[in-house]
């Protein structure tokens, strides 16, 4: 809660705002649905945890030939779990990577034994699909192609419709870290061809932490018994006792799961992926203007920019000292999220999660109150690393 | 919520009783723990995850030997971290087997690939020390031995202090999954020597699912660097992040967290380990009281017995029908749990959560007039399997 000046557009709960790429704002009725308690094997539960899953397949315009798999844990739990279920041991992944989970995902492959190339870009530029295509060409071998649809570590939207576009075109399998995008930039998993993507509950969905999913082509998941490395990270398995009981192998995280179904509703009660698209659009164009007409300049030029977080440079000025900067905004309500760039000192604001324009207002107003007070000009930014 | 006329001791919330072995009722204020939302970076987050870790060392009676690594996920994640961190590649694994832990425990080693040997006995009987001791002489290439303190598949309570002094003696490396025990079974892992043990959230701590721990000598974790066959499962890498920056490696839990923090404040004021054991304790002695006189009968002998859950033989009546009784009952605000015994046909009940004397009263209520309206005569059970 604040120690400052109370900020003008609060959460609903009197929390800090979480500028953040997730775990973020949710609202107040998500997180009084997890004020219960349910058996796993509750019939209430079951059908509350079966709506939530179908709904997400829903979410990707699945159809009968998508299911989701839940997954106990964070998004990188779905992600290895996605991984080492769908590239077999004779198959071989190349990762499209310009960013930290781009990283993950090749770190995940080399302690997983999987075999696996790179195709790397700076943080600011986005794979490249005609590289891509000759790579492909070049390569008969590679299975499976990775790529990250938003990369958090700087707010870029990776080209994911012409990647997907070749990926098909050389008749290989896709792989999608859709984690920070999924709910509110449009998947059509059918019509791109996906072989699976993974996300989690805390992100666009707005629901709170604990639980990653996968939704994937049901016949490619079929094909993937005993390519699991893990009991626990199971894909295959995970889904074989959802699919005959409805259960859970091993205890679910239940209120995660109890709030993500309220989130849904939220979220299908705003318009969907459309409606929730829009709200973080406007906030990201707000911020961003109203960032910049403070001085500060945005790593990636608007066309390649998510709605999702903004990666602002560092200001040159040196009496702008990070940490201070973060805590004075964090003592008037608004915690905003450090840089993970290796191109340039950066920092990052997200824009998703229960709030809106007059949450971004107040944010704009406490970044300009802090400044004054750090006496820090509004003139060029930092723009070397 | 029950359906059929009110039970008399409902659950703080209106929702039925959990009288399972976890997930289980919760009280409210845990529950109201998680109405709030915190950043994963947030000093405030930062200082109650280090708060629940630094607790539950002190539970294990740890002293700064001992260390506390969370896990995303069930119990199960917290046991596959575990046991594929602490067996070395050239090591041999031990398990003592008797219910449906132990057989999940030997599927987590043969997936990992983790050279193991199995001693079985039959679910109502525990592993013998003497049967070990000859063992782990014979096979000087064993080098830890693994056990279920309480194995819920039967309610059994495992000989833990003279298994751990013949693993002592023999100088190897013991490994407990004391997943339904620990917080209400007295466990001073320095004093037996322990090398690690796995526990969850959401069982005699009472706070809700989605996390699990390894409680783990400092030095023997130190060792396991490079061990883990996951990204996600690496508990060395997981601790190493924790320790270096009190921040988790990949989204953790809040909710979760701040839930169990609450969970663990209340678990002190009852008296910690003994008070809550006394409680649990005093919930199974009217339970089983109360249904032997109803004509059910225990599995177990009374000596073998945990605080835990107990598993009644079905009756032989052959009006009994199972689901009939479960759904009765649950209709009446009591879920209890099905059976998992290969040996006999069974079901069980538990006694832990936040549940007192008036509860099991209630249930005991309920389970008679049940009965009554079944037109089960109250004979003797039905011992053949």
């Amino acid at each position: 809660m604040p120690t400052a000046p109370p900020h003008p557009a609060a959460s609903e709960t009197g929390d800090k705002l979480l500028l953040t790429p997730g775990p973020l704002t949710t609202s107040a009725a998500v997180k009084q649905a997890m004020l219960h308690d349910w058996g796993s094997r509750d019939a209430e539960f079951i059908r509350i945890n079966r709506e939530v899953l179908e709904r997400l397949s829903e979410l990707a315009c699945g159809g009968d030939a998508l299911v989701t798999v839940p997954m106990q844990g964070s998004g990188t739990f779905a992600v290895e779990a996605m991984l080492t279920a769908f590239v077999p041991r004779q198959g071989k992944l190349l990762l499209l990577c310009n960013g930290a989970y781009g990283q993950r995902a090749r770190r995940i492959a080399e302690i997983a034994g999987l075999a696996h190339g790179m195709m790397e870009t700076p943080e600011n530029v986005p794979p490249n699909p005609a590289a891509l295509a000759a790579r492909l060409e070049a390569e008969p071998g590679i299975s499976h192609v990775f790529v990250v649809h938003c990369e958090t570590t700087s707010g870029i939207v990776n080209p994911l419709a012409e990647i997907a576009q070749v990926v098909r075109r050389f008749g290989r399998a896709l792989l999608v870290d859709a984690m920070s995008a999924f709910g509110a930039i449009a998947i059509d998993a059918r019509r791109l061809g996906l072989t699976a993507l993974a996300a989690s509950s805390n992100k666009c969905l707005q629901g709170v932490p604990g639980l990653g999913f996968v939704i994937c082509r049901k016949d490619a998941l079929a094909a993937t018994k005993g390519n699991a490395r893990s009991l626990a990270l199971d894909l295959y398995e995970q889904w074989s006792a959802l699919d005959k009981t409805g259960q859970w192998r091993f205890t679910p995280p239940i209120h995660v799961i109890v709030a993500l179904h309220h989130a849904l509703a939220e979220h299908r009660a705003e318009g969907g992926v459309a409606g929730r698209c829009q709200r973080y659009t406007g906030n990201c164009r707000l911020l961003v203007d109203g960032m910049r007409k403070l001085g500060f300049q945005t790593l990636l030029p608007d066309g390649l920019q998510s709605p999702i977080i903004v990666t602002f440079h560092t200001p040159a000025d040196p009496k702008f000292h990070f940490q201070t900067f973060y805590d004075r905004l964090k003592d008037r309500g608004y915690v905003i999220y450090p840089g993970k760039l290796t191109v340039a000192d950066s920092f990052r604001i997200g824009c998703i999660g229960h709030i809106g324009p007059e949450h971004i207002a107040g944010a704009l107003d406490a970044i300009d109150a802090v400044l004054a007070k750090m006496g820090v000009s509004r003139c060029a930014p930092n723009l070397a690393a």
